[in-house]
């Protein structure tokens, strides 16, 4: 591998037009190498030219707006790139593939190419998404409100997007994961990777659940910029971002500026007035740019009320229709869990009422399609009318 | 003393409106006795007829609109509620008079006299004032925070006007008393009373301060209505209405919705969204109808911004000012009283600065117009320059 400055040799150069021809994806996966996440003039190159074209250019030295990415031409290897995905289970996905979030795409700078590993499929489990993002310096407080929002919003269908780091974002995905609800890691470093190291052991949770996304490829580390490019993911992949807890100069908060650039609600959540730590959240809640959120229903409501589809307002809908329930029924309810079923011995230790009276709630549950019977007798919940 | 309800007789008739005359002072003294507060039947017969008219055509039974007070005239004495003012130490404003505080005409149905007990004018002391409320039922985290906001205000030379009601009312109250700041009380009975009977040391404190005010005659007990007709009061004086803690049916938000209905701002102390002592205050910054305030700076910057005068606005420059002032100070200025002399060695004990360097700091205040110093050599806070 040649340096990663200084002039590229006239190998180098065949070699990297060689590599990508006239495909797309190997073209992205190149750029993706070459580089950094968000460059508005990688962005004006690739829209003016196309991948492909862009590339050919940037060997070509007629890329004069672009400079840094071909002093990396020579750290372009497609095949090994690609090899070193699939070692890991993971997959490289580009703007066509069926799996493309879609709402990526309101980004002005949207990713290359997307690193993905997980058994779900990312437009699906990223369709109906909220992200909850916070400070590392988080509080007792904080965690325990993200990881009960997360725990909620996951039993109510929704998927809570955040970045693993320590603090906020570890609760968030832990909520989700203590009911076995969907969650999704954007990574500030490659697919292969683990940042922070020890949360190596969520990340694969998080993996396994709603999935791991990176827009670097393998062998990226994480460095300052590259934590602010992948929290504009987080923004864009979701339907609202909402703050758990933020001093005021947080990385969080930086997340929640780029939910606001492209337009998407940002919630904050109110701490003690005392507490550095919810001191960002209440500065952008008196500055109206973010909404007073207390629970996962208010999280819905602003995701639902703004969002770019009509899940959100399915979801009222349906938050509504749980409210009607009786208040047995609804204690049932909200004992089940959404991806795994559960005995009714154990509804029973939950909600403190008999088993048979579990059991009748269950039936009337499943009558009105709130509750699915699974073969092995437990039950499931369901949110889907 | 006649019965209350039923018909009236001449002799008594008689005596009403021998007891009134001409004289607008005793016909208003008359009517608060008479009539519930805020009554806008009353209101509508005083505006059209005057308040002596109104009294004579009330006795004539010439005001069909107006039922109740008719039934009361057997216990009008005004000589009696004025000589029972005097005893108490307390006096009778209205309109025209000079201490009347001109704030309260923003109400659609405004007192017709306030009793005051306390030493200040009540108009002077009233001018640049914030009422800080809350639940009754509060918790130490919403006490703490009400008690720092007030010290704070009060240091900054606004007067806190609160309820004196268990809670942050009384915490309110405590926290100006403390710096030795002024603060008012309005009563939800007369002045001869208090309410609650526990806090008669607390609002003796307060009517040594800035003042205890009614606007029921002597011997008027509190009653429901009164809690709610005293709390527009509240409002009516203030430039805003900050709300510290309320649960989701707290008295103190209908405090804020007769500051809401005058047009004056609504500020709101948030908590940990598990507080339910706080869901009230979140309710109200969710729906924008409050401002999220997390101290006095942002309680000021709330009543200076769209208060009813200046006065909000010059202490906003004010702060200003004083954050242009040098870290020591600033220091020594906070440590400093507005209505109380403080010595050096006090000074150098709270800023931790040596008794020199206070003197010379002091000095410079001084020469700026932050600082005065008392003939017994000690030294007070200065707002204005």
């Amino acid at each position: 591998m040649t340096a990663s400055t200084g002039s590229v040799s006239a190998a180098v150069m065949a070699r990297a037009r060689d590599m990508v021809k006239a495909d797309e994806r190997r073209a992205r996966i190149a750029w993706s190498r070459v580089a950094e996440p968000a460059s508005p003039a990688v962005q004006s190159a690739v829209s003016s030219h196309g991948y492909v074209g862009a590339w050919h250019r940037l060997i070509d030295g007629r890329l004069t707006a672009v400079r840094g990415p071909r002093e990396r031409i020579g750290l372009v290897d497609v095949d090994r790139d690609i090899a070193n995905t699939m070692r890991v289970g993971a997959r490289i996905i580009i703007p066509g593939d069926a799996e493309w979030p879609a709402q990526i795409g309101r980004l002005p700078e949207p990713p290359h190419a997307l690193w993905v590993r997980g058994e779900q499929r990312l437009d699906e489990v990223s369709a109906r998404s909220v992200a909850l993002v916070g400070s590392r310096a988080s509080t007792g407080y904080g965690e325990s409100v993200a990881q009960e929002i997360a725990a909620d919003l996951t039993s109510r269908g929704w998927t809570v997007v955040s970045g693993a780091a320590y603090g906020i974002d570890a609760a968030a995905h832990r909520g989700a994961l203590a009911v076995d609800g969907a969650t999704i890691a954007v990574l500030p470093c490659g697919i292969d990777r683990c940042y922070p190291m020890a949360h190596r052991e969520l990340v694969g949770a998080v993996a396994r659940s709603g999935g791991i996304v990176s827009e670097l490829p393998p062998g990226s580390v994480a460095m300052r910029q590259r934590f602010l490019s992948r929290n504009r993911l987080i923004a864009a992949f979701t339907a609202a971002t909402i703050v758990v807890e933020a001093a005021r100069r947080s990385g969080a908060l930086n997340t929640a500026g780029h939910a606001e650039r492209i337009g998407a609600p940002v919630g904050a959540v109110s701490g003690p007035v005392t507490s550095m730590a919810s001191s960002g959240c209440h500065q952008w809640i008196r500055e109206q740019r973010a909404v007073l959120v207390t629970d996962a229903v208010e999280v819905i409501d602003l995701a639902g009320d703004i969002g770019a589809d009509a899940a959100g307002t399915d979801d009222l809908d349906r938050r509504l229709a749980v409210d009607h329930l009786s208040v047995a029924a609804r204690a049932v309810h909200d004992a089940l869990l959404v991806r795994r079923g559960t005995t009714v011995a154990a509804v029973a230790v939950t909600t403190a009422l008999a088993p048979d009276e579990v059991l009748a709630e269950l039936v009337s549950l499943e009558l009105e399609g709130w509750a699915a019977r699974e073969p092995d007798g437990t039950w499931r919940r369901l949110m889907r009318r």
